[in-house]
């Protein structure tokens, strides 16, 4: 396994809300990262859907650890920003996110990210996201 | 409890993720809704931190809801799109979102949110959003 | 010349800001825009870079025009809301914005855009946009 | 004439884009800044309303300055990202955008900012943008 990888995993297991998701980070590559959560009642929103928020946090997962995926090894990331539009309802058997890097900066990486519905062989866009990350030094992450 | 209120819990009560957040519907007016969850080991980020998407989760519901309640009643909503804003680390013993309406139009409602971190009795500002909420019949939603 | 293309060449012309920016319409296809300005100091912010609402004008064009391409020939677009990151100064002999349908809905289209500052024959990524555009009669359109 | 105003009227006077929409900077306080621009043909979209893009420009220009206001002397600042929601559409005799700092950091500031039309004595709200910041020395500003 790569360093980027182990770096992006090791961190991702540290994420509690990946697990209550039931989260699984299936591949990791130098700015491209595939999450994937089956679904699960404990996700939805009012129409049996699942819920933006479960969607917009696996997203936003994928950006992060993309962005993470290519900084230098002391750093650390946080998200500014991000901005999803919800394309179709999110019913499916289970929800893939997948985050790249639109652009690596020092100070801030730009990431893009769709949302798909798996259903058996099947995948359909069901949400997009553009986010802003942070760099920061490992060490310094503030409370 | 006014009917505006009634449809609003109602609504949250077949959200899943609400549950599975631990999330406490606080308060519905027509146009403001507050949503609170505690901290919880579950909603964490790698730095122990609540993750930016438990924060997105509730703020996208209250901002959801807030349009619901000055919806017509055969209404139900959407969440077309959102952006939001992390201002600081979201590090507390709860965290309470509130949603306004901006503009209720008859096809879309624009939302501002924003969250705020309590400790004892201080609130800090952590996150901002805004969002696009559509109206549907509540009869037509599709999957 | 594609139906679609004159509709399109005919809504761009009466676009007197694209006028006043010195924009022009470079290619219109299916589901996809691009927009052209060149460099002018009438078009800068404070470090002589051009303004993000410059840039941001051209990308809402192009997304908008994106949608308007695939849209029914009685129907006409508003924006509802774009995103834009800038990711680079806007420094070159001019800059292209090329708008992209995402998805193509009956009441909203979901459009990304990117913009290029151009120098020779080089183009270099300086913003991306993410769009939301709503159908309307075309005759239907509100003062 | 306090420092943080002088600051921001200096760096408005050298937008060349506010010239060209025909800007003026109406006032500026610490954190909070307004921009008004009187409605012109060149201004337009296709149905006559003043484009997104113009609007866009006063909102973001507004929420830089009010960023700028903040700021200490030796800073400079440049947009990272902003998202606007457009509410109505803009017809009016003028448009005045009003940009607040939402949370001022080191690195990075949020702002928001509202543009209304108005007609004569009355205002109306349409559109919003929430907006991120950077901070930059003011003599590393590169091209």
């Amino acid at each position: 396994m790569k360093e980027c990888e182990k770096k992006v995993r090791a961190s991702f297991a540290r994420q509690g809300l990946m697990t209550t998701l039931g989260a699984e980070l299936v591949s990791v590559a130098p700015g491209a990262v595939e999450i994937r959560i089956p679904f699960h009642a404990s996700l939805s929103q009012q129409h049996d859907f699942v819920h933006a928020g479960a969607i917009a946090s696996i997203l936003d997962s994928s950006c992060g650890y993309a962005a993470l995926s290519v900084a230098p090894a002391d750093v650390d990331v946080l998200s500014v920003e991000f901005k999803v539009n919800l394309l179709a309802p999110a019913v499916g058997d289970a929800f893939v996110a997948r985050g790249t890097v639109k652009r690596a900066g020092k100070k801030i990486t730009v990431c893009a990210a769709d949302a798909f519905a798996v259903r058996g062989k099947e995948e359909k866009l069901i949400a997009t996201m553009l986010a802003t990350i942070m760099n920061l030094p490992a060490a310094g992450v503030r409370r």
